[in-house]
């Protein structure tokens, strides 16, 4: 099932996206947490909104403006140098690496939609992407094991984790260049765990105007989803609706010789296999 | 003015703190929010708060259990480094300096009431305390230059940035270890900004069981205030409600010859001139 939320006619849904529709599972306006309820619910929830039952009113898809499928998580975190192709470039650049997992936070204000413009910052020049694979967590969870995870994801999202580098490189941290407002896009459905029997098979692309930067398939990702899960929730509980990006591979702009940093005008397109695709114009953000 | 939320038979509500009583400003049970919808009325907001008709119900402080004064912010950060004290002990230790100011996120989902118990981890036997004093926005703010930031600023708190060194150190982003459920707790109210004309010269001092671990003065920071709201605002957008944490001085527990790190049983007790004092107990994480 793929499940999205969208703007309609000045209104806030979320509904169940079949073929070329989207059928409404929620009329209210004030849907934007939707999704996370519904997660909240469990595979209860699922099953009603999977049901023949639930929505009978059907919008095509084109005339809907899709959102980020949850659009406020409580948490939104991101793994950094997962791909041994990319983290070999980025430590040449400056990264400093942990001893293990490297997670750093996205600040939840900078989530933004599937097909949303995104702004390249006017005090910055160094404007890059990163395709990434979203693991959403379905189940309030603490203390889970590797080989227990699969059961509290509640489905998967394609996402970039846009990130300004000179911001980044201020700090081991990460925490400024990896959150401008409008650098989250995630999308463009929430696709649930069970029509993505394996999560470490898929092949990730991302273009830069029609041109392929990034080519590489999750099953290169030295951490696994479960040891992610894992361990994040060693130290703290995750709630439905939590976002975990799961780190880029190599392919970023900022990391070509010579580097290419997006501009405004740029259409930057991530696809991944079962998912689906999102596509974000760049444009200047206005100086003031 | 001191706005406190609360827990009183049964149901959570918020209000304002006069001498040892709190006039309750919400009777609603879900008022868990009450506090950030208040500042995101901004100054008639506040101004109301604290009318005379603003609430007739009256509680004995005493007979109420103070909660996070701010316990759903969208965003809780704080600050490494930034007492030259306690920088030098901490590069000692192994974290890694940045170029500029060090954020790291501690995740909402770590917050804790003023005089909540603390759990110290199973799985590390390296928990640790930081006194420091905390900055509530008040208002949703972008580009805030530094000698504006003041405008932006509902009022200030008495953070703990509890610490799990091990786990903190597993990683440069720190994100992991600052972040254990429960290792987030500050209050014991928001003191608004009107009552604390300098928040530059402020003693804070940390207890561990009656003994003094830190004293300083909020006159030691390297970054100002003013200076981490533009910073941060560079970035992203500040919304009312978000907590940043602004660094600790010198006299950790871990970085004390030999360490002295907390076991249950320890009370941490920290004031700030001004604010007040909150004092959390440490009990065992239930082993599971």
């Amino acid at each position: 099932m793929k499940l999205a939320s969208f703007h309609h006619q000045g209104g806030t849904h979320f509904g169940r996206v079949e073929a070329d529709e989207v059928v409404v599972l929620s009329e209210r306006d004030d849907a934007l947490a939707g999704v996370r309820e519904l997660l909240a619910l469990g595979e209860g929830g699922l099953a009603w909104a999977r049901s023949e039952r639930a929505g009978d009113r059907r919008i095509l898809l084109k005339n809907v403006e899709l959102q980020a499928p949850v659009p406020n998580p409580q948490k939104y975190l991101a793994l950094g140098g997962n791909y041994p192709s990319h983290l070999a470039e980025a430590v040449k650049a400056g990264v400093v690496r942990g001893t293990g997992q490297v997670w750093f936070n996205k600040q939840v204000s900078c989530i933004n939609g599937p097909f949303a413009d995104v702004l390249k910052p006017w005090i910055s020049d160094q404007f890059d992407y990163e395709g990434e694979l979203g693991v959403v967590i379905g189940t309030r969870c603490r203390h889970v094991r590797a080989e227990d995870a699969e059961s509290v994801i509640a489905g998967y999202v394609v996402c970039n984790d846009m990130s300004v580098r000179d911001w980044q490189l201020r700090s081991p941290t990460h925490t400024l260049g990896k959150s401008f407002d409008t650098h989250g896009p995630f999308g463009p459905w929430l696709v649930t765990r069970d029509e993505v029997p394996d999560p470490h098979s898929l092949r990730l692309r991302t273009w830069v105007n029609g041109e392929l930067r990034q080519d590489a398939n999750t099953s290169e990702m030295t951490h696994r989803i479960g040891a992610m899960i894992a361990e994040l929730s060693s130290a703290f509980t995750l709630e439905p609706g939590d976002v975990l990006s799961t780190g880029s591979p190599a392919g970023v702009g900022g990391l070509m010789e010579p580097p290419s940093y997006l501009q405004p005008g740029d259409l930057v397109r991530i696809e991944i296999d079962r998912i689906g695709a999102i596509e974000n114009r760049v444009a200047a953000e206005p100086r003031i």
